[in-house]
């Protein structure tokens, strides 16, 4: 496959609810960016995480195989520090490999589930 | 009409519930790809769907007749294999000619309707 | 304010739901195409929609006057043609001036409302 | 970091709902501008709302601090006039330095949270 995508994306939103209606780990509230890499090398993908009222957190690292896709959820990032919960946040990813990123949250903060999802911006 | 769109797609997001409240075909958990072919020559079609675990499988072959839409459910791709369900995955859609795809998620495993969708990935 | 917006845009999905929880006409199961023209002349805008297995209909016809937006629901249209209940179907706008398309859809078919939305797909 | 973003952004799409079945601010409906500056200089942003049948409102002027974001709320702007509920509006944002915007409305007009969101459209 010739190469697809881009080096560089954002994703402007970013809200991991503290709270969930479901203990099942596919229904918890949660935000994922998803990473496909779908060239023939391993993909190194820096991570910043940007707030709105102190430094961003980062490089958080992570590596997406060839040919492969990572749905990554931010509530699982731990270094080099968790995600606060029920705070604002922003994201952006730097690729040594062209990739394609796309957002998503399910919020279970009530009884039923409800979802986002956006192609994030992709970048020069 | 002159032409629109482009011949390379991505949608780094996928996952089809296993679960649904509804049997109607309509409201099971399923996830779409809608693709225009807006132009006057049949598009052929390439799928290949990525995993987090494994190789990708495809092509998938799917045509579009000229001047029209195919929503097409990834549940309904069987051959060269069904995709999982509960599973995360990618898709990258390679066409002869220029078309738009736009991803859909309905999801119903809890008693009310949620909804994803967004502009896929545009390459080149 | 400079010019922004494009010309030509497309929306792969549509799809607007017979069926409705709710009798209000803002929670009624709707598809939106919300269309701003920032610039100071009036824009004319073809719309043409494409079927899954017949040929298109269109042009229809709409105007937006000058800094102005029109959030123009896909139910209403009726000339040439009313645009069928639970049919697939897809999108493609044509405009003489720059314009910014959003696609939207309220779903109520079942108690609660659903929601999607993406930038629409802009060409050229 | 290198540059990432663009000036010139346009979210086609905006309405408010008047109703909300909850009081927590976080769960009262709302519609978002997630902006994230990325870069070492102070990002000064020019707002303009428009509407579907008077003249646009503006500019709401708001400042993000470098490598910060700033999820504005809509229901929040007041200068030069509060924006309308239950109102068809878009909005326009031009930054002096680059910034990347992200759409969201979190709707609980009834018992439960539907969310939609989509990258705003990037001009230039």
């Amino acid at each position: 496959m010739e190469p697809i995508g881009r080096k560089r994306w954002a994703i402007a939103e970013g809200y991991i609810p503290a709270q969930s209606s479901f203990s099942d780990r596919t229904l918890i509230s949660h935000e994922t960016a998803c990473i496909l890499n779908p060239g023939g090398r391993e993909a190194h993908v820096d991570i910043t995480i940007f707030f709105s009222d102190r430094e961003p957190i980062g490089p958080y690292r992570v590596t997406v195989a060839p040919r492969r896709t990572l749905h990554l959820r931010f509530n699982d990032l731990t270094q080099p520090a968790v995600v606060p919960r029920d705070t604002d946040y922003s994201s952006v990813f730097e690729s040594d490999v062209p990739i394609i990123v796309q957002h998503t949250r399910l919020d279970s903060r009530h009884a039923e589930v409800s979802l986002l999802s956006t192609t994030a911006y992709a970048d020069g």
